[in-house]
């Protein structure tokens, strides 16, 4: 299945440790090998987001049906079009910084929250030929998803990450030297 | 005319002090909004790459007609597309590191030089709206704007760094609270 | 005076403009070739940090007197030592996102606002072979500058942006080669 | 042991298997917790950097006792202290391009090979609190680790990559709100 596919959404609530290692292995191969990956909300402890990251993907948490904004910080990016100066949750599950993933390559999104804190809401990460974009909305009890600028935005991020064509490599073992080299060198 | 870009394609050779800083600070406004800059080769010395980059943009380089071999390092992205392992130019002046840029965001390719060096050839930046990508390739004596890989490339990178729409940011100043702000902060 | 100046820290209010730019293309020499750098609160708008950046360092703002919180989103990174989770600050003027700054090398501080706002208030920087640090708090007319945790930050961002001895680079223009260049080549 | 441990060099030639899955993760999470790590030669290989990078960290290589001269690329580096323009090393294994590594954090050294190639040679990243340096020489047969500039470079990267002290964050979960979350928000 995952061969026909272009570009997979991953949210996850409880049961990451159910996904055996060897699902893992093989949709790493193929984020490497180009497909795109959503990572939604608790997909930030999803093994498979963890094997990309190399990082806990650890957070500050608390459930308080609070107000969430959605800052957009990166305002040129394609992610982020059509969106205005935020989105405003009025009732979400809170993540609070740190957050234990590396730098990411574009910061689109940086959130605000009423009880106090602050996260890193949307992320995008070039692993191998594959794009990743991490978007932090989507608590299972609050109607988060069908807010039509979260919608919105899961869809840019679903174009962003889309697979394009790339480079053609050869193999990579016992490469035969392109230049000559010396024997004096012993080659 | 600037109005009227998506693209601009910046090469340049000796004459980089003659463009006036009027003119660059024009060209770094349209960049920032959103026009894409492809800079190619001794355009590393231009004003406009320079104020972009914030750096003094040198480099070493020689001019001995040796090859150049343009590896592919980075085979998933779109400037890459088509190609395979490198791209190999026989007669090129040299460009050595240290290239003396900020890091880019995307290192697509690094050249080989036949006199013993290296360099960074081809480097993605984002700036405001803007993408920019510098290809080293183009010296103005040897044929290598007739090379139909070097055409393809700075072709993908045409299409790399042209705008896109993003977010729609309000004004900056003296902007209103969202949420209240208690008295006793002086609010 | 530069001369025998390891670490330059810059704040500014209003008369940025009166900064003449010979003087700006004289710190910024001395940045690129080692110098530290630390830039604070309004000094975001300084001809020096947007000459370092290439962007307009644009911010929204808002002089309310509003309790910032200045959370730490890089635990292990050497200007947070010595910090909890967060800094709070009372009463401080609000800078918001969208920061027009090229992406950070490290996200050390995210703020947020009372208000309703969030800001990047504490990123690094490299540019050549000179450090920089952003550190956003200081408004001249709170006492921020007499809050100890700020103090202590300002003192480790100093310390991290303090110049060290690198690699030494010879010149730079009609290189030798090393290599044999054959003279099929032309060289 | 690794609980006194401060900095750990890797490197592995063929065994890289027979390392228990439950090893790399307790050295991972060291990692993460701020113990350094150098990865030298093909250590590229080993379950832990690929564990820490989320790629698969693949290279072309050839076995030539052919010249490597490795670049200084970026010469402010502390990692690159007391070096010139490049370390030359008359017979080594190479290493080439792509390296399928995440973008590093800092670029040190790029290599050239007298076959034909390039490499990133010297690379930096932060994964949790822990900072990793990626060097490439190091075959077992040629006496690389005998050259005083190789052994250089690894002193200053052990230096380097050194544990620091950071700030101490608290409990993550069940997360009590700093601010007043209002009862018309369920909270």
């Amino acid at each position: 299945m995952l061969n026909q596919t272009d570009v997979l959404t991953w949210w996850g609530h409880m049961h990451h440790d159910d996904v055996q290692d060897h699902v893992v292995d093989r949709v790493q191969k193929y984020v490497l090998n180009g497909m795109g990956l959503v990572v939604l909300h608790s997909g930030h402890e999803s093994k498979i987001f963890k094997r990309l990251m190399g990082t806990s993907c650890d957070l500050k948490w608390r459930e308080a049906a609070e107000t969430e904004r959605i800052w957009v910080s990166d305002p040129g990016h394609p992610i982020a079009e059509g969106l205005g100066d935020y989105v405003e949750l009025p009732e979400e599950e809170m993540y609070g910084e740190p957050f234990y993933i590396p730098m990411p390559d574009d910061q689109v999104f940086i959130s605000w929250f009423k009880g106090g804190e602050v996260f890193r809401s949307g992320c995008t990460f070039h692993r191998g030929r594959g794009k990743i974009f991490y978007f932090r909305p989507g608590h299972e009890t609050y109607p988060t998803y069908y807010n039509p600028q979260v919608m919105h935005i899961i869809g840019n991020g679903v174009q962003w990450v889309a697979p394009n064509k790339g480079a053609t490599i050869s193999g990579r073992h016992h490469v035969v030297p392109i230049e000559a080299i010396p024997s004096k060198n012993g080659g």
